[in-house]
């Protein structure tokens, strides 16, 4: 990226003062704006308003006396050529056009909106969107959604649909996921997908890309962008639209040509680019490679209290591409020494339960699992709760306390000293309602979280993440 | 299956006495039975107790004046011949083994004293096991999950595996599935898979039956009782162990032989049963047999209120096999009619947020696509939670009483007078915390599983679930 249009794109993300224009009473940008760190540097706009939310309604953004970098339009798409005269006018540097209402319906005179609105805004202001949810950026205090992680972290989100990059700030704050910058660009008449690539690229504050996409304009441009981006950090990619009836849902959605899915998937395998298949794989992803160095090889070793699933998982691994292979003959002779198993023998995948109540043997097992030589990776499965529960009762919480460390002691001495990662997985139900089941779950999720581990909710998430993570160390294409 | 098996089979899932042997303080058979109707009938037997839960412990079953029909053992492996010769003196029917140490472990003594069980058995006394979890049958008290509804339900279970029998149960309360009988039979060295399934496809209070196998000693009886299983009922079965290492893991869980992938699909196949290839696509599908009628086609009509995921589930309805056809002209027209929408088109799949605040446009816009000639389903995926708290706040409690009967309206109408299947996504993540949002998202659930829809928490397994209901109509082969 040209260091001119760098500044450009840095000033537009580093806003020193924002309007909203539309603003209403129940209005998610004015009320996400109003709690960041823009104060008195976010101004409302809505001449059938003298006030909002506590702060001064203004009728036009020309009657602001104070200068204004960026603004965010919501009025109906047909008044929007209007409203950015006034901004041009007024100098602002760039407009996010939230409004709907344009080529996406498929409509001759909505697609001639667009391209007037287009035309007028050429050399004079820059835009984002239309139809989308604009930028996330907690450090200079944009933000789209109230609920949204103040806190400042490492991952790049660039989305064409609003609803995923809202969704992903919604799980930020669930799954232990923070954000440099989000955003969600919709139809792109402006800066468009490969601008927004080229700067997280660059962008010293992300160390990884999460990109939802749908269609380009200019696949030779997209290519590039994805490929250098690609080689600086890891980007993992979701395409929406990849079948015919989704590439006609895509282009009423964003108005997107979405091409074949095997064009788009050589095209993310050229780049170096790891493409995944739904929204829970793109978070699942991005989390782990985030959080965890990657696997040398194939080799998992599972560690588990059930039988029934630990055949499950190894099926899981062997279908999804990794290998689930036995102990060297050394890890075999330590683990005898330091493992009482009596029903249960010693094999990979441990089917331990016993071990979930021997907390000092469980981390010994853990860290000789570590060394053996034909495992690169390990994938801690946690669903003894229940159990934990009906033997003893009142006591699990404190049990629990005197367990979890030492749990997670292995693991650290596994991802740290031995360089291999660890999936924990903490298998919970959505519509659960045992409370009391869900507090502990939640307490094994967050000390795992709180040591920087990556954790999952589901079996097959956890093992389709980690065969994601060995195909980004392999740069492989999808499955 | 022959009369005398039948009624053999009958006396065993109906005891009128049970015995624990090896009853502990924290057990959770003795816990399970205590609460059953049982009552008096059950009986305790520890040599090294005089009183357990509140109950007199005998010192062996020969101490027992009642006579005993079923009896659950669970003291160690090489203890049970002992145990059994007793049992036989006694005349028990039936003995379930929980305990494990036979041939699972691999080593040719446990191997031999399976053997010596099994010879010992044979003629007097059935056995369930060993090392499993055996019988649950509200019905007659029988129990192993101290958990488990109490009511009784129509699906049948059948599980190699104890922990996802007992797993089984735990998401009966969760999903709102209710059980007539539920197996689970391990090594399964005299009763075993073909016997159980013979008998739940006879059984009158058993609808549909659930399969977990990891192997099986007798390929064609296995076959056989399947088909004759299918012919009657739907049949779901998860095959474990169906690649090379999960084979290897499965043996040393109960001991099976497992068989190659391949061959274990086209026997599924040609038995008419859907094979499914997790536990949670095993428990979705399972739900959708037992609720919903089935698709004559493959045509799906999707409401979401989001453009992103109605691209996300297009893609996954056509990669699952399904289709998401445009709508009749007829229908278009009726549409255009009731469906006030501005920038969003009416197309399939319908990304329709206004519709979730006008409940009566959204009713009858179910209804005019329940009528449409491509659409064979509908899957309404309901989550705007987020969004009503946004605009409504405290107002939303009551706006979601008002809403949701007009919604079940339209989808009762489709399945009820269409006889077409409506499959509800209740969009929940696992991890959630937001205590509000949770409470709303269950509100939803519970109106919909209240008037039996089969509801789920995530958009993959709902479609995934739609195509088995579809396979299952046509008895296709798996993926």
């Amino acid at each position: 990226m040209e260091a001119r249009m760098m500044r450009e794109l840095d000033a537009i993300f580093n806003p020193h003062s924002v309007a909203v224009i539309g603003a209403r009473e129940v209005d998610g940008f004015s009320t996400s704006l109003s709690g960041t760190k823009l104060k008195e540097n976010l101004f409302l706009v809505n001449p059938k308003h003298h006030e909002l939310l506590g702060r001064k309604c203004y009728p036009s953004i020309l009657d602001i006396k104070e200068d204004i970098d960026y603004v965010i339009i919501e009025v109906p798409a047909v008044v929007i050529p209007r409203v950015l005269e006034d901004c041009i006018k007024k100098k602002v540097k760039a407009a996010h056009i939230f409004s709907s209402g344009f080529s996406e319906t498929g409509l001759a005179e909505r697609v001639n909106l667009e391209d007037e609105v287009k035309k007028l805004a050429k050399g004079k202001i820059r835009l984002i969107g239309p139809n989308c949810m604009g930028i996330h950026h907690a450090k200079s205090g944009l933000a789209f959604s109230p609920g949204a992680p103040a806190e400042e972290g490492s991952i790049g989100v660039i989305s064409q649909s609003g609803t995923f990059a809202d969704a992903f700030l919604d799980l930020g704050r669930i799954r232990n996921i923070n954000f440099s910058k989000v955003v969600s660009y919709g139809n792109g008449i402006d800066l468009d997908c490969p601008d927004f690539l080229e700067y997280l690229a660059q962008d010293g504050e992300t160390t990884a890309i999460a990109l939802y996409i749908e269609g380009t304009r200019d696949g030779a441009r997209l290519k590039s962008a994805l490929r250098k981006a690609a080689k600086r950090k890891p980007v993992i990619a979701l395409k929406g639209g990849v079948t015919g009836h989704g590439s006609r849902a895509a282009a009423s959605h964003t108005g997107s040509l979405a091409g074949s899915p095997q064009v788009w998937r050589a095209f993310f395998k050229q780049a170096g680019v790891v493409q995944v298949e739904t929204f829970d794989e793109l978070t699942n992803t991005i989390l782990a490679v985030s959080h965890s160095p990657l696997p040398s090889g194939k080799g998992v070793s599972l560690i588990t209290n059930s039988g029934g699933f630990s055949v499950m998982e190894t099926d899981m691994c062997v279908k999804a591409g990794l290998e689930v292979p036995q102990f060297t003959k050394k890890t075999l002779r330590e683990l005898r020494k330091i493992v009482p198993l009596a029903g249960t023998g010693i094999n990979n995948p441990l089917d331990a339960w016993p071990l979930y109540y021997n907390p000092t043997v469980l981390r010994d097992t853990i860290k000789a699992i570590a060394r053996d030589g034909n495992i690169h990776s390990l994938v801690l499965h946690i669903d003894e709760m229940k159990y934990w529960v009906q033997v003893l009762g009142e006591a699990t919480e404190d049990t629990l306390k005197e367990i979890l460390p030492l749990m997670v002691e292995g693991c650290v001495y596994t991802r740290d000293e031995i360089n291999k990662p660890v999936m924990v997985c903490v298998a919970l139900e959505a519509y659960s309602q045992d409370e009391k089941d869900r507090k502990y779950h939640l307490m094994v999720k967050r000390e795992f979280e709180s040591r920087g581990f990556p954790v999952y909710p589901t079996l097959e998430g956890t093992i389709k993440t980690l065969f994601n993570l060995y195909r980004y160390r392999r740069r492989a294409s999808p499955r």
